[in-house]
């Protein structure tokens, strides 16, 4: 396609808002085309079913919080501001994540677990691809000895990304962003253990 | 009741698995007919509604979940080891969980979010009372001199089990259990650092 279709972003802005802040489950075709405020036929013209349409919403979804990420990177200064600063991406979890309706991997994962193993497989390389990133940062820092060279990059990658889901799980549970920030400040602590030298 | 209702508790028990496998927004009632083979009356004389039978078997999974956590406590011979044991309920996430489908806190965390608010009440409760008892536990150890005097413990308590939450979320996303057991290895490091005098 030459130029983008602006119905289809359209279908897919409105979707991806109404599948993060409802689920899936609770999304009807019929939501998206109210929201919208389009026909059922510029919907059903550009997605044969409501999962072609979850699935574009969640490539969208990745697109937007990738972006998030990658801006987070590139204003901090060292390697352990670029780690925090990507926890820092959900630091108001509860009234303003980068998506309404909190993490859309989090989400994703949990309501596609066991019913929708395609999208399950989008999410579980969301989650990779996430992970992957964040050990190249670590191995970055590692390099220029920032961080000691006998850090576990992959593991820790792993652990910062999974421990921060975690905590954006109970911060829009509880209504309270503490627990995210529990998560940064422990983070924090984790990360100066790791440093080559202390700045201080 | 003088006694348990026998097929009010075998109900309980098929939607529980089912909602946890499936989700709340995939299970009927249908469902829950055939799975446990019983008519549709004798589960309308008991729950007047869907959103009755979910409320019911969530606290149903409060109290399975309770026991693991009591049952871990009780043989681990010091705090550290009584936090360790407690993430290692989940370090078969992906093949044995104590309930098939995952953690039911985490899975009704993202589920009820926006949807369904007196279920979202009761699973920020269910939270709410895991880090209060992981809470007591390391002020025990504390008082027992086996944690820092230092040691923040509600915010470690709320560390602890939101990282492990989020460790679950990605090794069932992933189909690895490397995720839960990072998450156990990086807790064991945080929980040393924070002994009172290493044992060893």
């Amino acid at each position: 396609m030459d130029k983008k279709d602006a119905v289809r972003e359209k279908i897919i802005t409105h979707a991806l808002h109404l599948i993060n802040t409802k689920g899936i489950g609770q999304t009807t075709i019929q939501n998206i085309m109210e929201s919208a405020s389009l026909p059922k036929g510029a919907i059903y013209r550009r997605f044969e079913n409501k999962e072609l349409i979850v699935l574009a919403a969640f490539e969208r979804a990745g697109y937007i919080i990738w972006e998030h990420m990658v801006q987070a990177v590139a204003q901090a200064p060292s390697t352990i501001e670029k780690l925090l600063a990507i926890s820092a991406i959900y630091q108001d979890a509860v009234h303003n994540p980068p998506i309404p309706g909190g993490c859309p991997m989090l989400n994703t994962a949990i309501e596609s677990d066991g019913t929708f193993p395609e999208l399950q497989k989008l999410a579980a390389e969301g989650y990779t691809n996430t992970v992957k990133f964040v050990q190249s940062l670590i191995e970055e820092g590692m390099e220029k000895k920032e961080l000691r060279p006998d850090v576990r990059a992959y593991s820790l990658a792993s652990f910062l990304v999974s421990s921060m889901e975690g905590a954006i799980m109970a911060s829009r549970l509880t209504a309270s962003n503490e627990h995210v920030h529990f998560n940064m400040d422990y983070t924090r602590a984790l990360l100066q253990s790791f440093a080559y030298s202390d700045p201080n």
